[in-house]
């Protein structure tokens, strides 16, 4: 076997122990929060059959999909013109029946419609996994990274919204990072959209709304007109774009314009039942209707949020919203669903930035003890049992080496307390316990030490 | 888009909310003995660069690798006469750069190596992630699978062999599965190899050792006959293979026999010292000493370790050992490492033929509030708020239907209790508690709940 000098292929990472403690401090969090809430876990394999993904991302989409070569001979049954054609698309389906799940949602619609007969509806499910996009590799854009949903599907009830969002501002109040929740309703868009008279140009209004914190009203307008909106409609669009003042005089103003379309109005209920419940759940963090707010994806058809940390300057560390029709692509029509997405990776950088990781991320191990060698070994052996029954962590030096570094290796794993047990405390049946940080040393027997830990 | 009939591919397993629970129990518990031994968490990307895995697992394994097709115009710079050859492997590495990992080892090793400088040593560390085999799919066999691996690398000393089995130890006895540990040492196999005059054979010998208890004494006997192994050396392994007594009896007698060996001499003071080990660390499941143990993989090189279930006919569900040069591939000599893999697979299937996943992974949700209006709803939510700041798992049900079905919906959940509240409960401040159980119903107040689940 060849040398080979080790790499892993570019946008993807891997995770030092300091990173997984402070990765996994987000999930614990997130998950106990799901729990406490009722949400129930599933997993679905890495690999979806390709006929599963393509198409659901559009054209784009299906470029950025890892495609997975078929095993065995996978030029069989290829005819030679096909492999000199420049039409790779017609040739990749040959050539791979498997891909990379993209997101969590194509597959969790895939195993809704592949299982429903074993689930119980409503069904309120979250999924932390690894996601794949052949995505060109930046700062912050991975190739691999992982994705943290939870919905529930199978009920149309705004409560589930509502819930929602109160897992929101539990989840940050728990990390600690101080929030501004977007609300807004596709029905609302759909309406006004209605209204100027451009139904059939959702799409490119909705897309273009979207980009009026990052582009302005000038551009957002200019890219409307370039799309082809008549000025009139622009016009019509632009007090709406600019509404202010509290949620319910918003809504009370939407009402008046929104008269005209029934949809609109609909979704105006909808918002309001949403906030009512928040009244009653008492939700701490700040939320705000925010009709700018529009997200890309098409499948939305209700209630629609996003989620930005307050002190930090990034895109949305959350955001989801209620779609009526997922599993209809599967053969399972009119299963409404609602649900959000925690961006991890964000909210990392988010805690990194403002320094809020715990303490304890930092942490693992409780206690070295020392080697001096192999009677001391045989002593500390039960004692470091005993220890452990306790639930205390604790690592026994595996060599014989100088004292000097077996203390480094304490120091570099961020270990507080080193047991040095010599021939003295042999004979006295002790235990010397250095405190890492100051370096003070104390003489204990192991009642002492577990209460210590404990 | 077209409706597809939903199906993944074949080996791909997807997890159910109730595997998911049994499956974290598998995993919690293992993660939390890792942890008191001080082992800490990596991960690595599931693709990695082809040229890191080819090569790495015999001819064989390169076949069973799941390579990924190269990203934009995958067919670029490959010349016209490659693509009408029969030779693919060339094609192979054309039009894949990279490759899904086979197991958590070699990406370890590559980790090791790439990050030497950021790796404080011993570096005790722990892997819990899936491996993917293009392998034809069996039942037990699956192409998507988990393992489970923790190692000790850059640390010679023995107490490392001792520490993994008092991990296993420790891991089978919080999951009840009452296991027999097989210990034998790859110096010993060597030694015998060498005097029996056979030491270019030693993995003929060592692969049909391995099978002595499969296939017994006579078959692997005709088996190194047909391999070529002289029917002397055969003679003169029979009595080795056939040894019987204690541990220390055992070893004894392979010290007369293994005298002319300084390699086997040493396997056996190799196994003297850990077994010392192990007598002062109280280990409880059965430990052996078993000569016909090999395990098949070659970069092992002293102590072997193989844990089998004693109550459930199933393969091996824990094993490892010693290897002394696993990162020298990646150009890094001479780091010796020690390791084990928990095989999650099939200590599920344990667990769930002796009956031994605990209750508890059958619950989530304590309590579900039902549903009867939004003037009850409205009540509710802040009680539901209380609950779940106490830590209390709680439900509300989303859609005010019939309570029959709501009753229906927590018994396929297992959710053990239901809050009912309507006029009469608002009116007194009061929460009807029913026991899903026996059909009892309490009239509480909130305290009271409080009390009853926390």
């Amino acid at each position: 076997m060849a040398v080979s000098k080790p790499s892993i292929p570019k946008g993807t990472r891997d995770y030092s122990p300091q990173e997984m403690a402070k990765r996994n401090y987000i999930f614990d969090t997130i998950r106990g929060i799901f729990k406490l809430f009722g949400y129930l876990s599933i997993e679905t394999p890495a690999m979806e059959n390709l006929s599963t993904l393509m198409g659901k991302y559009g054209e784009e989409g299906d470029k950025l999909l890892f495609k997975i070569l078929n095993s065995g001979n996978f030029l069989k049954d290829i005819p030679e013109s096909m492999l000199t054609e420049e039409n790779t698309n017609a040739l990749i389906v040959k050539l791979c029946e498997k891909g990379l799940r993209y997101d969590l949602t194509v597959p969790f619609a895939r195993y809704v419609v592949q299982h429903r007969n074993e689930i119980t509806f409503p069904f309120k499910r979250y999924q932390i996994q690894p996601v794949w996009r052949a995505d060109r590799p930046q700062k912050g854009r991975y190739r691999e990274f992982f994705q943290c949903d939870i919905d529930v599907i199978g009920s149309k009830s705004l409560l589930n919204e509502a819930e929602l969002i109160q897992i929101v501002d539990a989840v940050y109040l728990a990390l600690k990072i101080n929030v501004l929740i977007k609300i807004n309703n596709r029905k609302i868009l759909n309406g006004i959209a209605e209204v100027i008279g451009e139904s059939d140009r959702l799409i490119d209004i909705t897309v273009a709304i979207d980009k009026i914190d990052k582009i302005g009203l000038d551009a957002v307008k200019q890219e409307l007109s370039g799309k082809g909106v008549s000025e009139k409609a622009i016009e019509q669009l632009q007090p709406i774009l600019t509404i202010s003042g509290t949620t319910n005089e918003k809504l009370d103003k939407l009402r008046e314009v929104l008269t005209p379309s029934p949809t609109g109005m609909q979704g105006i209920d909808e918002l309001h039942t949403i906030f009512g419940y928040i009244d009653a759940m008492k939700i701490e963090q700040e939320i705000e209707l925010d009709l700018s707010l529009a997200r890309g994806l098409n499948y939305y058809t209700g209630a629609i949020l996003e989620v930005k940390a307050k002190d930090v300057e990034i895109g949305s560390i959350t955001g989801g919203g209620r779609y009526d029709d997922l599993t209809g692509v599967f053969g399972l029509k009119d299963v409404s669903g609602v649900g959000i997405s925690f961006g991890a990776d964000r909210i990392y950088d988010v805690l990194t930035t403002l320094n809020l990781f715990p303490e304890s991320t930092n942490k693992s191990t409780q206690v070295l003890f020392a080697n001096l060698g192999k009677a001391e070994e045989r002593y500390c052996l039960p004692v470091i049992s005993r220890l452990r029954e306790q639930g205390i962590a604790v690592e026994l030096y595996p060599d014989k080496v100088k004292l000097g570094k077996q203390f480094e290796y304490a120091d570099k794993r961020a270990i507080a307390f080193v047991v040095i047990v010599g021939e003295n405390e042999m004979q006295k049946g002790m235990l010397t316990l250095k405190n890492m940080k100051d370096g003070t040393q104390e003489e204990m027997n192991i009642n002492q030490i577990i209460t210590k830990f404990t």
